[in-house]
């Protein structure tokens, strides 16, 4: 089997990241930050640190990590965590249903607004101004994501962030495809609220995401319940994490997510980007010359995508290409990878797209093998 | 080091757990529900499984088993997406703060009032009484613990049930403390939501948590995202369980949960709690002698309580306590275990209490040493 489905989920984990989990449940199975007693305090010291390797990693403060179970679960406690009655908020015509769906819920019940913002994929400028023309009095928030997890074009976080500041409207970044791919500082690109999944780039077990607060941000929460902390009363703590974070966290999730980035900090972002980039180039070059198979990135070049190619086969859809190569052996995935926005964009709304997402796992060997199959099944 | 602290996450797991979370990360690490190649289907009919092994267990539908990550989280889904502005709903005097601090926060933000009902420990008749007494015109759920956290009181479920069917209310049980210690049935004992955790009674790692709806039971949804399904739609899935899982479900951990189920499944409900009642009913026998330590349950019979002990040493708190025991290798607990209603009832919002709580692990041998020990910290 070659699994090229890492935009959904990194498979295989790192070793080191299988390991920990068992190490995890065996030396670290206390309840952290429920007891005073040591198994609890050993627990409650790892997932510290592991809190404070993330923050470090991201530019950000260690109480500010919050820990969630995946990336849709983080961006649900951003958006409706930051948006009150009568805002309004603007994303991207790029951004997954974990980002359309809370906002159009949000837009039944509680009286917010939002509009679409367009974006180009090689022309910063344009996609700037396209957010900037839609801001309104009440514009609470932008959200958009790092990459988009159909096309894999990068969008200019790092200008975007610069203009909310200068704006004074909060900035949410999906970084789900690109967080553990790209360099991302939460401070040097003025991200407000970074959202991102840890079984994905950052190479952790599923059950595992975070979001990260820029200093000074405070949000409404989505969850209540037991902290461990001020238990006397009846609303939230006031502080970063406890305030979002109710009930028994993940601890071993998050023991093998703490694993998962020391890996990806040994192998460096770079050396990560520059493998899976050059792999997927290949695939680009080889398919852009088979007669079947129709391309929509004309423009793949490094650091304007993040490591994701997408085509089709004429006369078949993306999912009955996914069937006829996974009996031979290939897991990509077809259909519309949740983005109907980035779908419609692409023209490709009714057929999907077929998408093959390397990891640096990925051999060339194994690219080779699969692009001799796929040329095949194109052929037919 | 002697761990008693079960009734905040089991420890140590079953081996069959730890080897099920490696054989999850290696054998099934595809994005279940997210492709139709063969190890995200693989994956997909491998949560199916455990899914219908819980289903079955609690006496419920597969597709109406909801995974979350804790039972906070699915408490919070339950109350948040049965209540709707201007609702009443009915919460017992020994619940969590995952159940007060979420309806405390709807009671402020969405017109929802509530009221609290006393219990009594051993009087079903005049709990349901206490209950029913409160009910108004628009009380639309009650939320009632099937057993305490701080107490081990077990509630009358089943009555309060079938009150609940006759007056058309929802009933809500949050069976965290009784999830593979007592027998629960959701149609026999008319629960609309069951929501427990995964990580206590059922032995699966932290990270896990589920809800089971019974049937015709519908709920808005808490968190709106990616679920592979009807992605084109702005709104969530209409149907179980896509309606209330969005973004990548914790497969690795949900595999655990399901090993830690046949654990439980074999070993029976009923050994379980034989072995551990009587270790609980022999430390009771033994505090209960001990001169400078009070005890607060004084009927500690079969089937009256799950197997909790509580009791604090004259002169000291509980968390004082807790250290002094943890020096000495004993993990026990102390403080307000989250649940203030309870220890007001107990007369203890100050010094909270010592919990002990075993697991079907724990040994006569390992309760013998530390009796020993903690007659000595209490003679001091």
């Amino acid at each position: 089997m070659i699994y090229l489905d890492n935009a959904a989920t990194t498979f295989p984990k790192p070793q080191s990241v299988a390991n920990s989990l068992v190490r995890g449940i065996k030396c670290f199975g206390g309840n952290p930050g429920r007891s005073g007693h040591l198994l609890s305090l050993r627990t409650s010291e790892k997932i510290y640190n592991i809190r404070e390797n993330i923050a470090n990693f991201f530019g950000g403060q260690t109480e500010n990590v919050i820990f969630t179970s995946n990336c849709t679960h983080a961006l649900n406690i951003a958006i409706k965590g930051i948006l009150n009655k009568g805002d309004h908020i603007i994303l991207s015509d790029l951004e997954h249903n974990s980002v359309i769906r809370p906002i159009f819920a949000m837009s039944k019940d509680n009286n917010i607004t939002y509009d679409i913002a367009k974006t180009f994929k090689s022309n910063k400028e344009e996609t700037i101004l396209s957010f900037k023309k839609l801001i309104k009095a009440n514009t609470k928030a932008i959200v958009c994501t790092h990459a988009s997890n159909v096309t894999g074009a990068i969008m200019p976080i790092k200008e975007l962030g610069a203009m909310c500041k200068e704006k004074n409207i909060t900035f949410i970044v999906d970084s789900a495809q690109s967080a553990g791919v790209l360099d991302i500082n939460i401070k040097d690109m003025n991200i407000d609220i970074l959202c991102t999944a840890g079984h994905k780039g950052l190479y952790g077990p599923t059950g595992t995401g975070f979001l990260i607060l820029n200093d000074g941000v405070k949000l409404n929460t989505l969850i209540e319940g037991g902290t461990g902390s001020l238990s006397v009363d009846l609303t939230q703590p006031d502080f970063s994490p406890d305030r979002y974070e109710s009930g028994t966290i993940n601890s071993v999730g998050i023991i093998g997510l703490g694993a998962g980035l020391e890996f990806v900090k040994k192998l460096s972002l770079n050396r990560i980007y520059e493998h899976e980039f050059q792999i997927c180039n290949k695939i680009y070059q080889q398919i852009g010359n088979m007669n079947n198979v129709k391309i929509y990135i004309n423009d793949f070049n490094k650091y304007s995508y993040v490591p994701i190619v997408i085509c089709n086969i004429n006369g078949i859809t993306s999912n009955q290409a996914v069937s006829i190569l996974s009996d031979k052996g290939y897991c990509v995935r077809g259909g519309l990878h949740c983005s109907p926005l980035a779908h419609k964009k692409l023209g490709t709304i009714d057929e999907g797209v077929i998408r093959i997402s390397p990891s640096c796992f990925t051999s060339n060997a194994e690219i080779m093998q699969f692009l001799k199959d796929f040329r095949l099944v194109a052929k037919k």
